[in-house]
C-alpha cells in the first residue's frame, strides 16, 4: 500500500522542486567548468548548457544542500516532512531554518521544540535564527524582511542551493486578494513566483506548495502524526491578511462558490505571464520613444498602446527617483494626460521630489531641488 | 445656489458623455459627406476627419437622439434624470426605454409607471418593450441577452445615436470578482467598457456611471424627490450578483477596507488596457509564426512569451471551432506542452469537437470528425 494521497501529493510536489534544483545546479557546474577551458573550445552563449554530465567536474563533488524555511506550522512541518523523505534519494542533503521573531512571548522555546521536530525529522543542518522585526512598512512586511534576511544570511553561511517555503494555494489566493486592493494593476494580482531569488542567488527561494490546499497539508501532517503548531498570529483580526482568511474568503466562496481559491491561484499565473510579456514589450519600445537626447517624445508615446504607454512613463519615474511602492495609477494617470489630452498643463508632482512636464513635445521626468 | 453634490457629479458624468457622442455623431457625418465627393477629393483614410463642420450636410438636419435604458430603479432614474437635464443645452433630443422581462407578476404595469416616470421626466420618445427570457446561460445571461436584443432593435428603430446604461462604480466592481472567479485571466477582470457595441453600431452603448458610486445614484434621485424602484431580484440571493452585492463585497471591505470597490474598478480598466495590448500583440505575432502552408510552427510559437502565445493558441482554437466559453485555462495550458514540454503526446480533444496535436514540427488545430 503506497502513502495516504495526502502525503503522496506533497512529495510528489517536493519532487519536482528538486529535480529542477538539481538542473539549474548542474547547469551552473557545467558553465563554471565552461568557463575554465580555453575561449575557443567554450559552448557558445545560445546553446543551452547540457543539463547532466556524465563525470562531473571536481567542484560538484559536494553534494548540493536544500533547506526548508520552517515556522512549526502545518504548511512548512508537511513541506519539512516530504523534504526529508525525498532528498536524500535524489542525492541532496536536507537541512531546515527557523526564525524566531520575537514577537510573542516564549517564541525563543517555540523555536528550539522546531528545531527538535525538523531534527526527529532526520535534517541536518538545522539552524535558529533569531531576529530583531523593525517598524518599516507595518507588521507584516517588517516580519517579512526580517525573516528573507535571514533566512538569506543563512543560505549564504551553508552554500544552501535552495530554500524551500510552504505558501499554499491559499496563501496565493490571499495574495492575489491583498494585491486586487492595491488597485495597481496586473502585476499585484501575480501573486508569489514558483521561484524567485534573493539577494545572493536568483532563483534561490522555491515554492513546491503553490498548487497544493493548506488542508492537504494539515491532512499529511495528521496522516504521518507531526505535531503543528498553530500561530495565533493567524487568526489575529488585526492582521489583513489573518481577516481575509477567516472572513473575506469564506464570505466570497459563499457568493461565488467552490472554485474560487484554486481560480485566484489561476488568475496569479495568467496575471504573472501577462505583466511580464507587457514589461517586455514597454523595455524593447523605450528605446524606439526617445530621442537623440534621450528624451522621450510625446508624439511616439501617443501612438503606443495605453497599456506599453503606462509601463514606460512608470519606469521613467522610478529611474528619476519616485519609489515604486509610492507611484499609483492615479499618478501615472496624470502624467499620461500630458501626453493624450495636452491642452498646457504645468508640471506634475510625483512621489520622491520627482517632476513630469512636457517641454517642446518631450516628456520629461526628473528629480525637482 | 447650485444643485446638490451628488446631483452636480451625475449632471457632470452624463455631460462628458454626451460631448462623446456629439463628436462621433459629427464624425460619422463627415466621412458620410466625404464619400459623396469625388474620390481624388476625399480626406485620406490616414487623416481623422475633422470633429466638426461649420456647414453641416443636409442629413445631420435631424437632431440626434440618445436614450436612457431604464428599469425605474435608482442608478438608471438618477441617468435619465441627468439625460433629461443636458440633453436639450446640447442640442440633443432625449428618450427612454424600459424591458419587462416578464418574470414577476405585475411586471408589466411596473413598465407602465417608468413610462409615466419617464414622460414626467419630459423624455421623448418613450418605449416600453416587453421580451420573452430563455434558458440560455443561466437566468441572469437570458434576462440580459433579451434585453439587449430589445434595445438594439429600439435604436434601430428610432434612429438613436446611443444608448445610456445605468451601470456604476459598485456594478463594475461585482462584474469584476465575477470574472475573478472564472479564474480565465485579465480579459475576464475587464469588467464594463465605457463604450461598448451592439450589432448596429459598434459604440451604441455608453456607461456614464462608471466612475459614480451607488449611493451616489440614489441620492441624486432623493434630493431630486424622484421615485425609485428596488428590484427585488438586486436582493435575492439565489442570484450569484446579488450575493456577492450584500455578502461577498462587504466582508471584502471589512478584511481589505474601504477602498475596495474602487480598487476592483481601477483594476477594470488597468486589465482592459493590458487586455487590448496583448490580443493587439498576438494579432501581430501570429502572422509571423506560420509557415508557408499556413501552419502553426512550434519552434517559432515556443520562442513568444507564454502570454502572447497562449494567444495565439486560443484564437486558432475559437477559428477551428471551439466555443470561446468552453475554451478553460486547463485547456490552453495542455495544448501549451505540446510546444513546450513535447515528449510524443498524443492529440488533445477541445472543446466544440475541436483536436490539437503535434505532427511535423507544426501546432494543428482543426476540427475532428
Amino acid at each position: 500500500m503506497g502513502p495516504h494521497p495526502a502525503v503522496a501529493a506533497i512529495r510528489l510536489a517536493v519532487r519536482r522542486v528538486l529535480h529542477d534544483v538539481l538542473t539549474d545546479v548542474q547547469r551552473t557546474d557545467a558553465q563554471r567548468a565552461d568557463l575554465r577551458r580555453p575561449e575557443a573550445q567554450r559552448t557558445p552563449e545560445h546553446v543551452p548548457p547540457r543539463p547532466a554530465h556524465p563525470h562531473p567536474p571536481r567542484e560538484q563533488a559536494t553534494t548540493p544542500l536544500v533547506l526548508v524555511a520552517c515556522s512549526g506550522g502545518a504548511d512548512s512541518m508537511a513541506l519539512a516532512s516530504a523534504l526529508a523523505f525525498e532528498a536524500p534519494k535524489l542525492g541532496i542533503r536536507a537541512g531546515g531554518v527557523t526564525v524566531d521573531h520575537g514577537l510573542q512571548d516564549g517564541s525563543d522555546l517555540r523555536a528550539a521544540e522546531v528545531v527538535a521536530r525538523l531534527t526527529a525529522l532526520g535534517l541536518d543542518p538545522i539552524e535558529s535564527v533569531a531576529v530583531d522585526v523593525g517598524r518599516d512598512g507595518g507588521p507584516e512586511a517588517a516580519a517579512r524582511d526580517a525573516r528573507y534576511g535571514a533566512l538569506d544570511a543563512v543560505a549564504d553561511r551553508h552554500g544552501a542551493a535552495a530554500i524551500l517555503l510552504g505558501h499554499t494555494r491559499d496563501d496565493q489566493a490571499e495574495t492575489v486578494l491583498l494585491g486586487l486592493a492595491r488597485g495597481s494593476g496586473i502585476r499585484s494580482l501575480s501573486g508569489m513566483a514558483a521561484v524567485s531569488g534573493g539577494p545572493g542567488a536568483d532563483r534561490r527561494y522555491r515554492r513546491p506548495f503553490l498548487h497544493i490546499d493548506r488542508q492537504t497539508a494539515r491532512k499529511a501532517c495528521m496522516v504521518q502524526s507531526l505535531p503543528v503548531w498553530d500561530d495565533p498570529h493567524n487568526t489575529d483580526p488585526a492582521y489583513t491578511r489573518s481577516r481575509l482568511r477567516h472572513e473575506g474568503l469564506p464570505a466570497l466562496e459563499k457568493a461565488l462558490g467552490k472554485g474560487v481559491v484554486e481560480a485566484l491561484a489561476r488568475t496569479a499565473q495568467l496575471s504573472r505571464d501577462d505583466a511580464d510579456a507587457l514589461d517586455h514589450w514597454a523595455a524593447q519600445a523605450e528605446a524606439s520613444v526617445r530621442d537623440a537626447a534621450g528624451l522621450l517624445e510625446c508624439a511616439k508615446l501617443y501612438a503606443l498602446p495605453p497599456a506599453v504607454r503606462r509601463r514606460i512613463v512608470r519606469r521613467a519615474a522610478i529611474e528619476a527617483g519616485a519609489p515604486a511602492g509610492a507611484l499609483f495609477a492615479r499618478h501615472l494617470e496624470e502624467v499620461d494626460r500630458l501626453i493624450t489630452g495636452w491642452r498646457g498643463q504645468g508640471a506634475i508632482n510625483l512621489p520622491g521630489k520627482v517632476v513630469a512636464q512636457r517641454q517642446g513635445g518631450r516628456l520629461v521626468i526628473r528629480q525637482g531641488c
